[in-house]
């Protein structure tokens, strides 16, 4: 014990290590992921972005950053927020998060207990989920139909319990895909306000609209009821980035930037921010944008053709932004039962009851359509077919 | 309510903006501030490191990164820290983090409950409290000395209560700069065999020993009992980076690895991780490290000769390492008392209750040889003293 061994770590492993979260073997096309596709991560940019931003010799956003965020980041954030949202934001209510899973990890950690009830949409992103079991939060999940959250559900469950806070996905729902109008928004912000419910809202694919027609977000309330709005370049830019935001009142804001946390580190990623602040100004992020929308408007469209041609009995909805379809299998089939066909032809998906906090949605499954181009979904349904077959 | 406003954010707030988490006036020498300087933050290296990984058109680090952390850069870094600890280091041991502060906000999510006991050193680093204070936990001071943790004291409060955990910064500790011993090492080591006691390590300073001589630091254990080691590369490098590790045995590292918020977001920090691993396999950390010693001895034996000539009745043991120096006043002098004649002569210091978890440590000062100078160093012990007199 302490005394002192040779040193020979740096022989003890080969090569390939794993780099990424999942890895595909070649043969197999997975349907559920939810990922960006590799091809379409913009590494030129950031490159650009990067020797841009190092050549200034600037050694300010190395130090210990800003704790809400560095101030010029959040203007340029706040005047693209603004411009993609069409409503005001204010700099003074983003804070600068390591994406959406870490600002709901955070409002967890600074507005629950264990034991606290939270409400969330059934069916919801399922890691989301898992976020709040770490919590040991109790989740009471509350109806949803195609136009997402059901007020009545919602004013039901208010009667018997008042939640920590309610999580929702309004536009383009993961799973579901499905985008809440604005009348219910208007609904939810009232019942926000008349019983102080916290509404937080993961506004992630708000800005993959492919044809352009949409309510404003929940992030454009934040002044005039109690909503926190999550937001992160994990969907309009690259994952790996780990730079997200979270929009609210300035007060709340404040109230993450002064927790222990920040207070010891700093603001959470004060380098990527600086780069991804050169990529915001340079119009970048805009064309980034609009070109991902053209490719995942082209996906969305062939997946839909492949499954009306291929699985006319499958249920589904089109969405008209983000990046999934949600679907009901037919004849009542369970997609558990589904999943040792799927996988011995080399298919995947996600299962429904994957996003239930009760065991529900058996009988769907989440298909993806942003990670593959449109020959491989093609194919990657006629698999499925022959699955269901 | 969700009406479509005027867009009129971009020109609501005028630089400049606040980067960092602290500005300085320029009249002003703040001794108490534990922060690198500016001028020696990195650029260069992040820029040249930056510049040939993006080179390459991987698009891999800017995917959901794999959860534990990038398998090359946590073989690389095990490599590396093999060679400062001197001894080896397995890869699978090793858990990405945003830094030591993460690291324990993550320990605390993880396993702890508000109302839990934790043990910490008397005194210890104050931002660590505040992230203790934000999971509620209750902390329980272990006494310490020159030598660092008494074991009697830990003894004692074992057979009182068992903690979560026991909270350490055995090497250059913060705020005190004292380093524990190899023996104290071992009885500890021991101590969390037989009581199955977890020790949580913040080894942040490990690596800026000034003379050579250091005991292996507690991330040497980690295969023998129940200990994390917290590492970073906010001190070595640069805190904007927000990147650090945790060490411990690879199935603990796997318990971070698999909690809600990694499944989510997948791992911590990869695109600044595949820069840093550039960076270390360079050479260029070993290089940064060996110019910051040579700085930081230099200004560590500065304040040390200005104190002696200055203050000569102010006590202190000098420390062969980090970044502090703690000094107890003359006289039963009370730090916050010396606060107001110091502000009205421009020069700052932290004031031991700071750092204490039961307002104790009044008469002592935390003073950081770091961010500044030799001539700065000395113009303010010359006020300090001023405002002593």
């Amino acid at each position: 014990m302490f005394s002192k061994p040779s040193v020979s770590a740096e022989a003890e492993l080969k090569p390939p290590f794993q780099v990424t979260q999942f890895t595909i073997p070649e043969d197999y096309i997975d349907l559920g992921l939810g990922d960006p596709q590799f091809s379409l991560l913009p590494v030129g940019l950031l490159r650009e972005a990067a020797r841009e931003r190092l050549a200034q010799n600037d050694p300010e956003f190395l130090q210990y950053g800003a704790r809400q965020g560095d101030g010029y980041f959040r203007n340029s954030l706040a005047g693209f927020l603004a411009r993609g949202y069409g409503a005001p934001v204010d700099p003074d209510g983003l804070f600068i998060t390591n994406g959406v899973s870490m600002g709901l990890h955070l409002i967890c950690t600074l507005f629950t207990h264990p034991g606290d009830i939270i409400f969330v949409e059934e069916p919801t992103y399922f890691y989301a989920l898992r976020i709040f079991a770490d919590h040991a939060l109790r989740v009471i999940p509350i109806q949803t139909d195609a136009d997402g959250l059901m007020i009545d559900s919602l004013v039901e469950a208010l009667a018997h319990a008042m939640p920590k806070f309610l999580y929702l996905i309004p536009t383009f729902q993961n799973p579901t895909g499905r985008t809440m109008p604005a009348e219910r928004r208007r609904q939810l912000v009232e019942l926000s306000r008349s019983h102080g419910l916290l509404v937080v809202a993961d506004e992630v694919y708000h800005l993959l609209s492919y044809d352009g027609m949409l309510p404003l977000p929940f992030a454009a309330e934040v002044a005039s009821a109690n909503i926190i709005s999550l937001g992160s370049f994990s969907k309009i830019l690259a994952p790996g980035l780990r730079l997200g935001w979270l929009q609210s009142s300035p007060q709340t804001a404040l109230r993450f930037a002064d927790c222990g946390l920040l207070n010891s580190g700093g603001g959470m990623n004060p380098f990527t921010s600086a780069i991804v602040r050169t990529v915001v100004e340079s119009g970048g992020l805009d064309a980034n944008i609009a070109s991902l929308k053209d490719i995942y408007q082209a996906r969305l469209h062939g997946m839909d053709a492949a499954l009306r041609s291929e699985l006319p009995a499958l249920e589904y909805n089109l969405p008209s932004g983000g990046y999934f379809i949600w679907a009901r299998l037919p004849d009542g089939r369970l997609a558990q039962d589904l999943q040792p066909k799927a996988e011995a032809l080399r298919v995947g998906f996600r299962a429904g009851n994957l996003f239930s906090s009760q065991a529900g949605m058996q009988d769907y499954i989440r298909l993806c359509f942003v990670f593959y181009e449109t020959s491989q979904l093609e194919e990657g349904i006629h698999r499925l077919k022959l699955a269901l077959t």
